[in-house]
């Protein structure tokens, strides 16, 4: 079936190497952000491919011609598999009519309606490009409909990289943009309720993932009915509650994250998942602040994209017909029970965290994640391709010959490290 | 060849109002923000087609079937023309290949590798999705690189929508998020030089528009020797200047429109001309710049997306096979003499402001902007779409035909005018 079944010579980088050279050139850092090598996925250089050449389903192949089976899914937007044909047929036909136009196409409307029907807390659907407007979109509405300044966090939060949430010792952050930053820990009520006790008033929102798919740490679920107590929380001290949806959407709940914890948020934002890599992103709301929205000043050069739209409508109808984040959820429990076990079977513990969708990978007694990055770039040598920091994603192509190509490899990678480490435990 | 050639009934609008009814239900004002009726380009409601079917070259067509030359060409994206057929086969083919995937394609080396090529200022080139992306990531390099907070702005900006950039008096901007924004006058050498010595030491960057293309005002040119001025003020207070091209960039000099006012600018940010209306943005700069934009927290879910990297290679090419901004000057100068001389067959007086390629429209007397906003609508209504008080954005798509159809169709519209307002003058 693939290169990946038989035992191979692992894979060498030569071309993705000398592009990164050019790309050092005339590029900072070469590949910059959460796709490079350095900000990227932790892999180590020997064995990480820079620059891909084609995507197909559930694997991509790097410039040198590698073959992997992805489960990082271009970090969450290959949800259905790259180049899924419904989707593209879509796009291509909405391309072959309108993209970027003066006035938008109709199909915005359209793909509002089905957002709206499809989320639970959406009475509203408001488009643009990052997930990083959409979470930025949110707390401006928030402090405009309350007329306050202050926001909660939860402690390990990501919600993009516009100043106001980043933190204060980053580069080119002002203390002034964070100034108004509170934090609780995650699953804490008693902490969340004295914040708010304390900042009586003066808290606009809090902003929260669904729950803690932490970098370099393992993912933390919700502790029971900590959702709708927060929820009771927020209507208590008239707080807005605004669910970060980007990285899980889609993937744990097709109503959204909150529906699946039991909830109803203010404000859920949506991007990675939304048209299967097709450049959009929602921020979706309750009516009672679709008038605050409207006024606050927002918009962007591709914002009414038509193409994206259209892919995006696909997407969600396909993700909804496969019931995705059922079958998701039975992939994604199949292959973390079987890399596991192949753990065991060379006497180390891999501890799995976060919802299956979405879980986060951790090998036990290796507090400085080194061993971890060593076993990954074992397995990326021999085409499965993961992360030693991040949490991973499956996607709707993901088959079960996949995942048992996945555990063999998987399995052989911990071989070599129990033979380079033998006295590990 | 068109409709627009033989006198026709006004254009109607069923299908677009009730595309609209729809949309005011599930999205923030039916449609936000610049492309929407109410932030959008001021025509007047009853000629105003909300949505749009499809759209080739200079022209698109609304829901309802009606045709327009577009002279606002998606607020700047269509450089090229709608639905180019080069770079659509460009990106076509990109597509077939992969998109967003867990690593870049090195597409995105060969577009940085032209941009340096083509941006007398490009050392190298960051990219991502939205203008503000750009102008943001400046900033932050700017206060990173001179561990300084305050920026000059020129008065009458506009940089995008990010907090930091919008007014103290908008919806949901927080007073620290502004504290450290200066203004000076534009063409005011002395004002700025009474502002960088005032908070000198104080300053990171000043951020301008190649030109002040202002909105809901005459569009104002650089005097003479203003920049290169400018530059040796910021060298002389250790500023950085950073050219905010998002508007004209490509459309006035293929190298940046530093270049064209005769300067080099330390970083200089790109969007809307830069792929034809395919998603993706670009700052460039100086090599000296180079590792703190590295070392900024600073990525996005699509920024690594190739089919816009591959649309951007063959818009870029195109342009500069056609000297597109020798071509845009010539269009944009034939145009606005036709429609100023149009203007004087009918005793108004029509000013053109702004460089050709961009023009911006406001008629003589009239300081509501409601006899401008008038005679657009009655252009609109006859198939041209300009705006009543934002900049215009010529394409390579446009025929000397087109323009004199445009003429005729706005010496009509003038007619109209002045059988309503015999008086006026």
């Amino acid at each position: 079936m693939t290169n990946l079944q038989t035992p191979q010579a692992l894979y060498q980088y030569p071309k993705s190497r000398e592009a990164f050279e050019r790309a050092l050139k005339v590029i900072p850092s070469g590949v910059y952000g959460h796709t490079g090598p350095s900000g990227g996925v932790m892999i180590p250089r020997e064995a990480y491919p820079f620059f891909s050449s084609r995507a197909e389903g559930t694997r991509f192949w790097d410039l040198d011609g590698n073959e992997f089976i992805d489960y990082m899914c271009g970090y969450g937007p290959n949800v259905l598999g790259y180049r899924d044909p419904d989707v593209d047929a879509a796009a291509r036909k909405q391309a072959n009519l309108e993209d970027v136009v003066s006035v938008p196409s109709s199909i915005m409307v359209d793909f509002a309606e089905l957002l709206v029907d499809t989320v639970a807390s959406a009475d509203w659907a408001f488009f643009a490009k990052n997930g990083g407007d959409a979470t930025t979109l949110a707390i401006m509405t928030a402090r405009a409909a309350k007329n306050r300044k202050k926001i909660v966090f939860v402690k390990g939060f990501y919600h993009g990289v516009a100043p106001w949430t980043q933190k204060l010792d980053y580069p080119g952050v002002l203390e002034e943009e964070v100034a108004n930053n509170l934090t609780v820990p995650f699953n804490d009520l008693e902490a969340l309720r004295a914040t708010l006790e304390k900042h009586s008033g003066e808290i606009a929102a809090l902003i929260a993932q669904p729950y803690m798919h932490l970098n370099f740490a393992d993912n933390v679920l919700p502790q029971e009915a900590y959702w709708p107590a927060v929820r009771a929380l927020c209507d208590e001290f008239d707080v807005l509650l605004i669910i970060d949806d980007v990285r899980a959407g889609f993937r744990v709940d097709m109503a959204g994250s909150d529906h699946y914890y039991g909830f109803t948020a203010d404000m859920i934002c949506f991007c990675k998942a939304l048209a299967n890599g097709y450049n959009v992103s929602a921020l979706c709301g309750k009516e009672d602040l679709k008038d605050v929205v409207s006024s606050i000043t927002y918009t962007g050069s591709y914002w009414m994209s038509a193409v994206p739209f259209a892919a995006g409508i696909a997407t969600i109808n396909k993700l909804k017909e496969l019931d995705a984040p059922t079958l998701f959820a039975r992939l994604g429990s199949r292959l973390t029970d079987g890399l596991v076990t192949a753990a065991r079977a060379h006497d180390f513990t891999l501890v799995a965290s976060g919802h299956p969708a979405l879980f986060y990978l951790r090998l036990a007694d290796d507090d400085s994640l080194m061993l971890n990055q060593e076993w990954v770039g074992e397995c990326v040598k021999r085409g499965v391709f993961l992360t030693s920091h991040h949490n991973h994603f499956i996607n709707a192509a993901l088959t079960d010959d996949d995942i048992d190509i996945t555990v063999n490899v998987a399995n052989e990678a911990f071989s070599v490290l129990r033979s380079r480490h033998p006295l590990w435990s």
